[in-house]
């Protein structure tokens, strides 16, 4: 595993889990944690549970005795690491987004494309679609039960910066973060409307913007080096996002990424109407799926709140019997369990690389369309700026 | 109509908007309101849209240009002036409960049955059996939707007299209100269970008691005589009741009445547990009903909400157009259309005065379950104390 | 009153309830009701309790016994009674939309502010900002509890065009209904962000379009002369807007109105979110508030969820104690009771024709932009196109 | 840990995450794993991570190198290995309920009693208590914030038991299993109840009973030895167990066990009603804790939804960012760090023996009052049966 922030912790439980709760093909050894800072990564393998750490990932990934890759840095050294690896001829788990820019995940999808052919695979890591409703949501979609989609209305709102004291940390500077709202959880909602839909966003009209435009600087220890901890400065990424896109099969969807949502901690929700039902998922009630049917009696229709719980819903018989909660981590060891038994069966696992790509696409759309007055933009790479 | 307080206000709403919403096989006359104080009875006509205003109820139902005495008088009178009315040949609607003993509810039910043979209507006013929720989920369990009841869970929580500073009001006196929490919002489970499930509750076991014993006096202008507005006296009613119920089909009932539920303001909650499915209601959100089918496919299971408003739903299509909100007092107008209805096509309306019987011998057996150590006791007038 | 239809029977019941209720400062009667069809007008006038009926509203609002004109007409109509009945020095309730193109608008907002100098006072039927909820939330933002507004989050969802089957009705054709979703519920939003925040929308980005463009034609009966029954027709309104907003005061504001949210059958919501705290409302659950505050102790907070229906909330008081839920019509009847005090007050009611005109703006503007790409239109009158 | 069930999964996530996820004091090894059928148990060893399995619990309590006794084997055998394990300066980890009979019960209180003298632990496994919403409730009541309890709802409703197919496993035979709702998921409410009061349940009236008494028999493989797979066999155990109980500082408590409310997966609710303040929780939300606050403005109340998952609240800083969801399986990790804290601090965890010890009486009062016609009876050892 290269990198060991927030979530080379979720990663860890599940590589942990995921041999303890399902039945895998593979027996999995967590290896080796990767850092630049010897101490503190070493402290993490010993907290996480892993044999060994390291500082270079170059060292790494030419191991013999590696046979995975799990990217959990920040998003501007995905592209490097990850081509390199596949180059090694090892799996590659990278964490969302792909990468910061369209150039580096378009080099990525081809490095990928070119290691699959080899028998080496890569996965990028949106986890939601394994929430069990969420999974859920797909194949009763896909299975027809609301018919042919209509319209979608998604939306993911925090609410982490409407204090104004909060601090100017790197995740609110464009040249590290590379994007606000809309990357860190816009991608969110245009990954999980991808997949829940089974049809990409082919064209987007958007605003994006920032609220609190100034904000209190971070003393010197805080990474930002050259800053010291008194007066403010810019915040140079988006604060919100207010988009809308168009579906291949011609349905509008409405997004919004914000984290100006007063009092919604990770309400990322998603409501897809169609013609003969609808389907709704609140990721802060995450073990629940509201289906509404057309197809019921007239009198009894209404929006059934499933609690994605039972034995014959995707991932839960591994877990506990009926009616008991899983959690937030959980979809981290479902994302393992899928990548290893992918792996071991020879198959293309998913959200592939090129997944990863066509979010990338769609993010970028939104920022032309932003910067040309919020017209209509074309998501594909050759398509002209406006439509 | 005889009696003006609160009562007074939602029949006559009742009776005015009924003809103007539905379509009645007679048209109404809101003739005479009769109270004991001349101005102040005067005044309600004239707010409330009556012809007239009186003093003296035996004048009024001796009257040949009226049809329907309409009793919203407290309990204590409710006896004497149905019966004298029955008699008089005039059809009568008395609010509930039917009255403050099972010795007066029985000869109000006699009274009924004698003028019913010479087509007399009577009719009891529960009226939450008119929310269009409530009589849905009456037609559901009566077609069979839900299967075999099993189970009841059924409350009327409120909050009331969680402030210990509420004075102590005729409502809190046995002399005067008869009893507390149990007759008041009690009866109203009571008669909806039986309602729903078309049962009657045959025995019962359950607790009553005062949870704040003593409060301020009201002054002498409260209308309790003899009493100056110092000092504190005694609660003589109960604040709680706790009680099960058994169905005539065997199943049990839990009931919980009470006006210390902190932050419930009218949370009247009835859920029916069937073999096939289930349903559940609650009054703080009248406009909808929770409907779990264990019929439908195992992976979409949920409780459904049903928005109650639309055409299809009972009483719901004289009114607005689907996904309109209809409110509390809506069930006064249902209850006078029924009534009339009842009264045109020579049928008895429910709930008949036996039922409103009913309901009292329930809360007079809790009593005495109450009163020997909660043990079980039959509700049937001429079973044993215990069984 | 003029006009007979839906919208003629809530406000039927506005008019005989507000009296009932609420003590007015002068007294009402319900004179005449105008519509073109003599046998209809006569029956409506009598099931709704109207004194008489006519076919010529030029006569109406000219008879002196009038003091107040109703206007329940389609919008075509709306400018020229309007205008003639103020001019005749009458006091003029005008249901929204306030008119169908923004230069009648401004001409009906001109004849109301020569009418005030004269003391004659006007109205539009927004009659959401009525129900006590919303009330309660404008004042609580007015009194700054949720403090600075920071973005708003609006839609209007119904469905009841998913069904295709659903014939051509007048609403679905442009030369009849000037608008669709947009100018039919989309409208309601853009009045309640309005209302709620104290804020005008300044510009606006937006896309408007119809998801079922060709539907069965209505037979000759319909009132689309000459068409038959068979065939199918164009839809020529839209049937779903999705646009971004931005408020005098900076924040941006996601609408969507649509009739193709499939189960939601009336759901106005409306979320404002403050650095103070926020506040929500759903007009499917109207008796209630959704109320985060962020000063509260930090482990307590939470949407609380505020029944609007004690003593302390607007309008509340006349109704039913504590906890008694009110339904969709009563707004009509409190918008009777401000009507009636601001004449008898010699006050300026709310909303004025001004207001109406501005949402007729903001309407107009979101045709614009859906019309040149989505790009942000400034809604003043003598702004350009594009911003 | 002595036993491989489904508690040995759940307490197996628990030793192995609660090192990598909290900072504990002392490291945790993972020895070994007892059961009677070697091959069963080896492979669960393996499965969950243990380093041995053994066959003999005697053998492995007797071990130098084990610190901890983890007992997850059915109800009737804790008191034997515990007393053992105890009496072996083993600290003892007993899953609840503690016991099958309160005779037991006392004896394992009365061996944890002397084994604290010395140091060694003991602590019964009520995990629902380490749900951070649950222990947050305890919290704000402990600090007065609802202020004095008045009255408590509490329920824990699951319907495995509807579909009358469901066979006559050991659970539903009185010999095997002890007890049925009651035992099983009734503790779990009356714990509750007794953890977030902190006052003990001193008397009950209570009625328990069996709603579908004869069920399908297994076959001769499923541990039911001398029936065959035909034909049916009485259920011995309650179904449904429905009771009132008392608290110490006097108020009532209603209390519903059942495995028939059909819809209900793990609906465990408990709701405690204060004089300033509500407090109410739901299993099946876990992450969610509602607040009524009669102290705040008037206008304002309402029951808010506390989303318990930030840094302040209890368990939650060890795990993800603010807003996301835990479940079910972390109370077994927070159950491990309290007792390894406890334990490495030298004071006494919670719930203990005694404290495990009260809930099997109140139980048992239940089943008493149960067969004297529901009539109250003290919970207290020495008390008489009848009050």
């Amino acid at each position: 595993m290269i990198g060991y922030g927030f979530m080379g912790a979720t990663h860890s439980v599940g590589w942990r889990q995921a041999p303890r709760v399902f039945d895998l093909p593979e027996s999995i050894e967590m290896t080796v944690v990767v850092g630049r800072n010897a101490d503190a990564v070493a402290a993490a393998a010993e907290k996480w549970g892993w044999l060994e750490s390291a500082t270079d990932w170059r060292d790494v990934i030419g191991r013999d005795d590696i046979d995975i890759v799990d990217i959990v840095t920040p998003g501007d050294s995905h592209a490097e690491i990850a081509i390199a690896a596949l180059q090694a001829g090892k799996h590659v788990l990278c964490e969302k987004p792909l990468a910061n820019s369209v150039a580096e995940a378009e080099a990525m999808r081809e490095a990928a494309a070119r290691a699959a052919e080899r028998g080496v695979r890569s996965l990028v890591g949106f986890t939601y679609r394994r929430v069990p409703a969420v999974t859920h949501m797909r194949d009763l979609i896909a299975q027809g039960v609301i018919g042919r989609v209509q319209q979608v209305r998604a939306a993911y709102r925090q609410d982490w910066l409407v204090d104004p004291d909060v601090p100017l940390a790197w995740r609110l500077q464009k040249e590290h973060a590379g994007s606000g709202a809309l990357g860190d959880i816009g991608a969110h909602i245009i990954d999980m409307t991808q997949f829940v839909t089974g049809q990409d966003v082919t064209a987007v009209s958007g605003t994006i913007e920032t609220i609190v435009s100034e904000r209190p600087l971070l003393g010197s220890g805080s990474g930002l080096s050259g800053t010291a901890a008194e007066g403010t400065g810019r915040v140079t990424v988006d604060d919100v996002a207010i988009f809308a896109g168009r579906l291949a099969g011609g349905a509008l969807v409405s997004f919004e990424a914000t984290r100006f949502a007063t009092g919604r901690k990770n309400a990322l929700t998603i409501e897809v109407s169609g013609d003969k039902g609808a389907l709704a998922f609140d990721l802060e009630d995450l073990n629940s799926l509201q289906f509404y049917d057309r197809t019921a009696p007239e009198d009894r229709q209404g929006f059934a709140k499933i609690l994605v719980t039972e034995p014959v819903h995707p991932y839960v018989a591994a877990w506990w019997p009926a009616g008991h909660m899983l959690g937030y981590e959980h979809g981290f060891t479902h994302q393992v369990v899928d990548f290893v038994t992918a792996i071991a069966d020879g198959t293309e696992p998913h959200p592939s690389f090129a997944e990863g790509l066509s979010v990338q696409r769609v993010l970028d759309a939104v920022e032309r369309s932003s910067d040309h007055d919020s017209a209509w933009v074309r998501v594909a790479a050759d398509a002209p700026a406006s439509i």
